[in-house]
């Protein structure tokens, strides 16, 4: 049993308007939406991801008396500030679209009701958790959208933006559909299977890169791939193919890895003396600075790899990585709320998303709105006063991604210049909407 | 005291080739060289940062009793693998460019030198802390060079890639220059000042923007800032006047936010109702989506801002997200190697980088060449036999950091397409590789 947690993971302005709404007993209860306003450029859709973090962190929240004496010392909050953050847990219930689904701009990913100070000051950690695991669960899937017939795995660990988004990074890539993770933490802790091949720097440590080989062979038979680069290439496939006859090594347990040069050249080379030296089933990986586009080139092209090493350009999502996510107070005490901020006008009620058919554009209507006929609510409710209820794992989420895949329009879900999913507000959603706009727009002319 | 951990923070295979050198009995010195092969486009320099979490965690690292019943069963390791494995300790040295230093391309900015499985296991997560810190750190002093009159502050935990990135975050931007952090936790771990204003939904929470105000300045006297574009921004600046003079708050005390719209026009609109209100010293920062570029546009309008919130496009370093990082042996039992991949050949032997005067390249040499006269060797020891010698704070970083941006040739630290940082290989660097490439030729040559 440990103690609360977490509540220093935050900004200082939350703490501050959490102390005050204590302060003036604004504890009514408060609902933030959370949404990405606009999509990147170059993505069509978004795939949800990071709700597992966020019920965890809210499971969890509240402030240690390490964190009250900080913010005593160093914040300036009163004794009476304090005792009441010490005795702040999150109470408040979640609506959320579950992890693996596809979603478009606007349409809010996570719903929290709770007393005001507790869902203001939850607000960081949730963006945090959401933001970059949408990012990467979205470029992954796309990365699996481009090679349809080959293995994907994991390889980010390296250049992930920490440990945390390594775990996060294995986690979004296992439900877009990828075989493995080269990273063993995350292999643990989600139940992944985990994957490697060997270095250069094995390779450079014996005196031959024909002693490497047969020494890998040896320590693991069941299943070596050979790194044939670090020399040169096509003799490196040469002493693959060598040491797999010394050891009689059936070819199905063979592969072989190309980290450099020209992959899919390489590859139809690799497959030529493969294939000649009677190792027809002997497996081809590729690795180095793999995304979405370099896939599907190889595979236009047609080159023979059974299976790609993603790393980098996945785990920090590279050409998008970051959204444009907000999380935005939409009710307060009973009453809706929006703000009008140029260019981020938000837009009020608690929230669902109706999704029908293919091609028929999602609707975001008020919470309470009927479903269309035919249509299906996409947020469920994960958490009900502070605790988690249902919730599944990876295999769930990853059933889950690739129905929705089938679902997309191919507009949306290829590769180049993508349309984005459409997304529609509900009529209420936008009566409520103006109605809102009308009166603040009155209160704030010149008296 | 906690046990050995962080051994499956790493990528699988370097658990099987650690296991396979303890089978084999190579356990002789090996050094490997950290360090970034291509600068990404747009970046004349790297800053170096993430080394303490590099220390601190080879200090602690080993395997647990968990993790290696997860070898057993899920990856097949036997019982003396899993003897030799769990009495493993990092017990090497490391010698590294201090945090804060600007570096070049191909500069090692670490060096581990260790019995070969340990230096082989510690690969994955070196790079990880490394990386991404340094393409923070990069960001993040390119914002400080962009607007030199101006506080900047740190905005980025919401969107950052998990709360590791945002400590990560708070400390490369402080050891750029910057003012705080909005990061409570990172201000409690790293001694930085905390920093906040209020959010929408505060104000959205009032019946009206003047009472959120009033409330906020009667709870916060010492320094309420007002964030004024809820719904209208001139209206904000005037509820803010409003507020002050209500409750006579010293102008030096008050300040605004400017969160969306032109900031440099409504900057300018700001400042001339802040002075005609008689509040000359009123603050008025901005913020939502900067980067160096929009700094140093607002700067050279002469934009009367006088404090930036800086977060989601320095906190995932967005137009950089990763660096070309490579971890390579370059050493083992006392013999040079290098490896010749396509693109990728590194260079061999034990390095030292030696900086001369400003405008004079760089050299790599080795690491026992004597240095140039006049010249600063960088690398310098920050680990003996697995324990850390001497190391420094953020302050200390700061203030070298500070010292090599003016150290800097303009044309290298200039916003936009700026030159390389130059850097050359020694004489000796050169002649080695050479040998080495020569005699791999020669044993590659077909028989």
């Amino acid at each position: 049993m440990t103690g609360p947690a977490g509540g220093l993971h935050t900004d200082l302005y939350e703490i501050r308007m959490a102390a005050s709404y204590l302060r003036r007993g604004m504890t009514g209860p408060a609902t933030f939406s959370l949404f990405v306003r606009r999509l990147p450029p170059g993505r069509g859709f978004l795939v949800t991801a990071g709700l597992a973090e966020c019920l965890e962190f809210l499971e969890g929240f509240g402030f240690g008396e390490a964190d009250l004496a900080y913010l005593r010392d160093e914040v300036g909050l009163t004794p009476p500030d304090l005792a009441a953050l010490g005795r702040l847990r999150f109470t408040g219930d979640v609506h959320a679209i579950p992890e693996g689904r596809v979603a478009g701009p606007g349409e809010p990913l996570l719903e929290v009701t709770a007393p005001l100070p507790q869902a203001q000051l939850v607000e960081t950690a949730l963006l945090n958790f959401t933001t970059y695991a949408c990012a990467i669960a979205t470029k992954a899937v796309r990365c699996r959208i481009a090679a349809p017939g080959a293995d994907l795995v994991d390889f980010a660990a390296r250049r992930t933006h920490g440990p945390d988004a390594a775990f996060a990074t294995a986690r979004a890539t296992a439900v877009a559909g990828f075989a493995g993770t080269s990273h063993v933490a995350s292999a643990r802790r989600f139940g992944l299977r985990p994957v490697g091949t060997m270095a250069h720097s094995y390779v450079l440590a014996f005196p031959s890169e024909h002693a490497a080989f047969r020494a890998f062979a040896e320590d693991f038979p069941e299943s070596p791939v050979f790194l044939v680069d670090t020399y040169d290439t096509v003799s490196g496939v040469r002493t693959a193919i060598e040491v797999a006859r010394e050891l009689r090594l059936p070819d199905s347990r063979v592969g072989i890895r190309l980290d450099s040069g020209d992959l899919g050249a390489l590859a139809v080379a690799a497959r030529g003396l493969l294939d000649r030296a009677g190792l027809p089933r002997a497996r081809i990986m590729a690795s180095g600075g793999l995304d979405e586009f370099a896939l599907a080139r190889l595979t236009a092209a047609g080159a023979p790899i059974d299976a790609f090493g993603i790393g980098t350009r996945v785990g920090v999502s590279a050409d998008a990585p970051f959204l444009d996510s907000a999380y935005k107070l939409v009710e307060y005490d009973g009453a809706p709320v929006l703000k009008l901020s140029t260019g981020k006008v938000s837009s009020p009620g608690a929230k669902q998303v109706f999704r029908g058919a293919p091609g028929v554009p999602d609707v975001i209507g008020l919470r309470g709105e009927p479903c269309p006929a035919g249509g299906e609510p996409l947020l469920v409710p994960v958490m009900r006063a502070g605790r988690r209820v249902g919730g599944d794992g990876v295999g769930e989420a990853r059933a889950r991604l690739a129905a929705d895949v089938r679902w997309l329009p191919d507009a949306v879900s290829r590769l180049h210049d993508p349309e984005q999913l459409e997304v529609r507000p509900s009529a209420a959603v936008r009566e409520l909407t103006e109605q809102l706009v009308r009166r603040y727009r009155a209160a704030a002319a010149p008296a």
